[in-house]
């Protein structure tokens, strides 16, 4: 009834330089391209049992439920809240921006009675702001991002375990923006859940979300454990209320992943094959030698953004190594210079949400590209790109400044 | 803390003749490996543009409202249900296999009232009995899958619309197994929602999920618009109760997928390129052509079948194109003959769920494999295992069948 479209795919060259999704490193894509087989094939099962393997190191876990939902990193998030929280328990959020946000709206629709503590957009809490609303609000379970990539801050969650435990209550965390590019210690820091994506630091494509449970969050979800009709093995429901959502029903999750291999969906293979490989680049070049990767170029970025005259948005000490919001020099068109770097140059850059919206570049140095030629280029297509714009910059001083922080570092 | 897996991933060689996943279209994971580009790049809205009139052809309708679930096929059913049916509102489920008891249950989850006419597994219903349910029950939604690749019956939709809309009720199916193997025509049959997933027919990977609406499924979906407080436009909610979900909530989807392009999810562009290939290779070769080689392949695979003494499963009048269940001889253990075809042959062939658990097998010629030497090769393989399985069988009846098939067809 259409004309049929006769070509394949074809997109053009871009250098992904905001704050995700990034190129994908050539070897997650051709793993995706791999051939399929059976869900329940040993080599399958197999193939997932090693991902969860993988996942462990990525997420600095012993935790045994380490495992993916099919679906873009907000749908790990929507499975663990609509997972762990019943209807009507209490949820703390802290908000420090647009993913702190996305945190409440979740809980809202899922049923919680989310209560929230606020703060500026380029700051962090304390541990103590946030025990003291914990003491105020006895909620059930903290909801927290990582790293918010609206504002390119990193919220500190080392000390929050031991708050979240010594009150009794569950500490689930969101480290998409962040993960593989700032220190994460699920099992040290006391996480009993955490959610991913593959798109930034991960270096592969949106639409597979990691996921790892402690011991307290499986209990709790246990409780909560209905298998479907379709498929009922004979064992017994849980005294806990339904999981209002069969997708994002965690207890069904891990019968299909673990021994059970209770059927559920049918896995995103090829979305599997991806996330197998981002973790096993990852982990064989070493967690912390790829945070500190990340913290190379992304300094070298900064650095030369500064040196160009651009000023720095928020709280650097917290900001995430991997990306940095620039304010947008006054009396300039943001969106204007966007699109020229992209239609000019072939390189994305990014804005922000909300009352961030035009006020700040948000440029991001993640996964493949945390490497110099990277940051070189932009910092490069920067100048040129502020200086057609009638910005005054100083002739060479971004790429010079990145060159020495490299230098400096070696 | 734990080895490195030192390996890409690199899978065996297998024949996937089961029920789905098949093996994908080497074209679809071949533009799967394509480069990324960002969310909102003119290039990459106009790719989401494509697929959407792709996806017109795949569901023969000129629904505006055409596009992808990022999550594999339960994703698109339980968005589509939590999206259309409010809380407490009566849905009407006719059973015919697993598949109907999974609408049951994601429909309970989601806060409906699921009322269920059954049939045997094996049947499928006549419109009039449909009508019967519907004038008892006055439901508000009407959900039914066309194929249930439980049963492998395909259910007939083409009197359903009509009927819906004399009493009012909306008409939800999900095709997953069915669309591209048997005929679907979503406008003439008057469907309201219809969901899909690639595994099947589609010749892709599981993990995304085409959806089409009609204009009464989305003004009642848009009565529920809620855009996020981190994105929020200013424009005004709707009057209908908040969608209990973020990562499913259709209308934020379409804000997403339309020209407002309000960021939801981070699409997941590897997935969104398969299914774009998927839907370009098959409304290049026509979709009623598709369906004839589907109709050609599985009653080559079904008679050859029959020929070597198998008793085929269900009302063959309603059986699905792409898929057959043969009941297991009696005597055999048919999961150690499955077991056999895979490890010994590299052929995947299923089981079914519930009460046809054990009792039959199922084969499936879909998509890439409804081709002519996937048919014989698998008729081959199943003459020796069961003969070796100690089945009498008449020596070579069922490839000589097929090919006879082939050419009376010729």
């Amino acid at each position: 009834m259409h004309t049929p479209i006769q070509a394949p795919v074809n997109p053009p060259h871009r250098l992904l330089m905001g704050p995700g999704p990034i190129n994908a490193d050539p070897r997650v894509t051709r793993a995706m391209s791999a051939a399929l087989v059976g869900q329940y094939d040993p080599w399958m099962t197999e193939t997932m049992n090693e991902t969860m393997a993988l996942y462990r190191d990525v997420f600095q876990t012993e935790n045994e439920w380490t495992f993916l939902i099919d679906g873009t990193s907000r749908a790990g998030i929507e499975a663990a809240l609509v997972s762990l929280v019943e209807p009507g328990e209490k949820v703390l959020v802290p908000v420090f921006g647009r993913f702190g946000l996305l945190l409440k709206e979740i809980g809202e629709r899922i049923g919680a009675d989310v209560v929230t503590i606020e703060t500026e957009w380029g700051q962090v809490f304390t541990p103590e702001q946030i025990e003291q609303a914990i003491v105020a609000e006895r909620p059930s379970v903290l909801a927290v991002v990582q790293g918010d990539t609206s504002t390119t801050m990193n919220q500190p969650l080392e000390d929050l375990g031991e708050i979240c435990r010594r009150h009794g209550v569950l500490l689930y965390t969101d480290v998409t923006a962040s993960v593989a590019g700032n220190e994460l210690r699920t099992d040290d820091w006391g996480l009993d859940a955490v959610t991913a994506g593959l798109q930034k630091c991960l270096a592969g494509p949106s639409g597979s979300s990691p996921i790892t449970l402690s011991d307290r969050a499986v209990e709790k979800i246990r409780t909560r454990r209905h298998v479907e009709a379709g498929i009922a093995d004979g064992s017994t429901a849980g005294p806990g209320p339904v999981i209002r959502s069969n997708y994002f029903d965690l207890a069904q999750i891990m019968d299909y992943w673990g021994p059970q291999r209770l059927n559920h969906h049918t896995e995103a293979t090829s979305m599997l094959y991806g996330a197998r490989e981002c973790a096993r680049l990852l982990t064989q070049e070493g967690m912390d030698r790829a945070v500190a990767r990340h913290a190379l170029h992304g300094h070298a970025m900064a650095s030369g953004l500064a040196a160009l005259g651009l000023e720095l948005f928020g709280d650097q000490e917290h900001r995430m190594n991997n990306v940095v919001a620039v304010l947008i020099p006054e009396g300039i068109n943001g969106d204007a210079v966007r699109a020229s770097i992209l239609s000019d140059y072939g390189i994305e850059i990014g804005t922000s949400f909300g009352p961030l919206h035009g006020r700040v570049w948000r440029i991001g140095t993640m996964g493949y590209n945390a490497r110099r030629d990277a940051v070189m280029t932009t910092l490069s297509v920067m100048e040129s790109v502020l200086r057609a714009a009638g910005v005054s910059v100083v002739a060479g001083a971004g790429t010079a400044t990145a060159l020495e922080h490299y230098q400096d570092a070696a």
